[in-house]
């Protein structure tokens, strides 16, 4: 582990950007078979760990970001710079880019 | 079924995005036989689930997007992102990509 | 006929959107021959079937769009999105994406 | 021809869009030959037939078009949408594309 | 010779357009040999002929081009429409793709 | 050493640029073993050195840059201008590139 | 030598761009041995030996380049438009593109 990133909470979004960590696939089929890294599909949702301050808006106010730590997020199919610490996966998004929330 | 999404009205589209269920293709011809889905033709029509709040305009209002839960839409050939939830296919648009309103 | 789409009437467009009808191509040369549908010119005419509402100009006031129903038009070589409903051919083009009306 | 398109005077460019005569290539060398159609060289002026009523400025004035009926111009090596009637040349630019007047 | 254009002196580039005539590259090298004309160096120099009235700002007031008739200039390597007249060559630049004044 | 550029320090970046230190790859594995330079992995992370005094907004109003020299940042994967002094490795980015600041 | 162009002095940038000499790479390696100039590394500074007026802003007032005559800067990997006088190489870039200044 770089001497640089020690958790991701260290991690702090600049601007609109937002940091979500990418729910696991399942790395078992329901019958128990072990599914190889590689060939685990990529869930496009997410749970926001951190956003940025958000974006000065023409007018010269502050646009905060839509979501926040803690949301349920559906991501892009492209996009975002990937980000990995401690073996997890995270992605870094900005605001604009993310889809959707999910509220339940 | 991830434990994010157990139904599609979880969704909340963020900005302008509009959330839509395709409509679905005959998965028969007219003699009865079995279309295979991948040869079933993809509409180009679906129902509005979900729309965002909508977009900050330069002044500094909010526009609201011009198509509503329940409404029938035209969708573009290209664009959007492809979402699938309980087997079902959705997609998200921008507001400004459907084509049109069918009032019927 | 998908139960959507019963009547072209029922589509109508969005924002500065125009729904065209393009001009049949003759089908027949003029000595009798039939040219089979794929070897039929696509012209590059048609008549306006309905308009979308038009845009919000950036001081906030509706510009209509330059067209409407029944304006005989001149369609770009390229753009626009193709829609088929009852065996006809219409497209459905941006406002400015329309290059001339014809007045005769 | 097709009925839409009788003679050229009746199509009107929308917008900032201006409709224009190509200037005919020699069809035989000096000494007599006659060239094939496709080996003459496409000429690059024109003369003007119609042109539209021009753009709305951000300040929602109308600007209108620098050249008008008759006004000989100078055409682009590039772009522009060719229009055919009645065995002649037209093309159709936007006013911005048009580089020159020619005075004499 | 078109019946279009007898003299360089008859074409009014629009808009903030700038025509230049190329400076003509040595067709002998030094010790005299004739350098067939494709072989001739494209000179990145040139004098303005003519330039046209500029643009209009956003403040709605006409921005003149920053060259005028005379002024001997420095050509980008790209860029511009080739203009042929009475055997000497031309180019029409706008007037903020042209890199700099030669003021010897 | 080329008599421009003794130390880094000198290296002013101008508008929104920030110079960066790319944070250090392992160059020996954990059990001892050289890593060659090409296949030591290029670290996403970096310590600012300097920051440029931040760019003009449509107000006026300079927007000064949102990291400043000594805060470690996250990189993003593509972009910016490498440069080499000293035999260290820097990179020239623009303030809106850098993804995060990293805070521990 | 073009009779356009005796000396370097002679050329006037205009808008933002800024003219520069490129430094000039190690002809020799430090043994002694002449490096062919097509090997000789391009080196990425130079100094300013002229810059043009600068950029008229949304607000209308003249936004002066950032460089002037005789700073040292720092020069992006691409870009810009290579001028050659005297044998000597130049670059044309905005000031823009420029990355940095160096002090010492």
């Amino acid at each position: 582990m770089s001497s640089y990133l020690k958790s991701i909470t260290a991690v702090k979004p600049l601007f609109d950007r937002v940091l979500i960590q990418r729910a696991k696939a399942a790395t078992q089929t329901s019958s128990g078979i072990y599914i190889p890294e590689k060939n685990q599909e990529k869930l496009g949702y997410g749970t926001v760990i951190a956003s940025g301050p958000g974006l000065v808006g023409e007018d010269g106010k502050l646009v905060p970001t839509s979501v926040s730590a803690g949301d349920k997020v559906l991501l892009p199919s492209f996009g975002g710079s990937p980000v990995k610490v401690g073996g997890e996966e995270y992605i870094i998004l900005s605001d604009r880019e993310i889809l959707a929330k999910i509220t339940e």
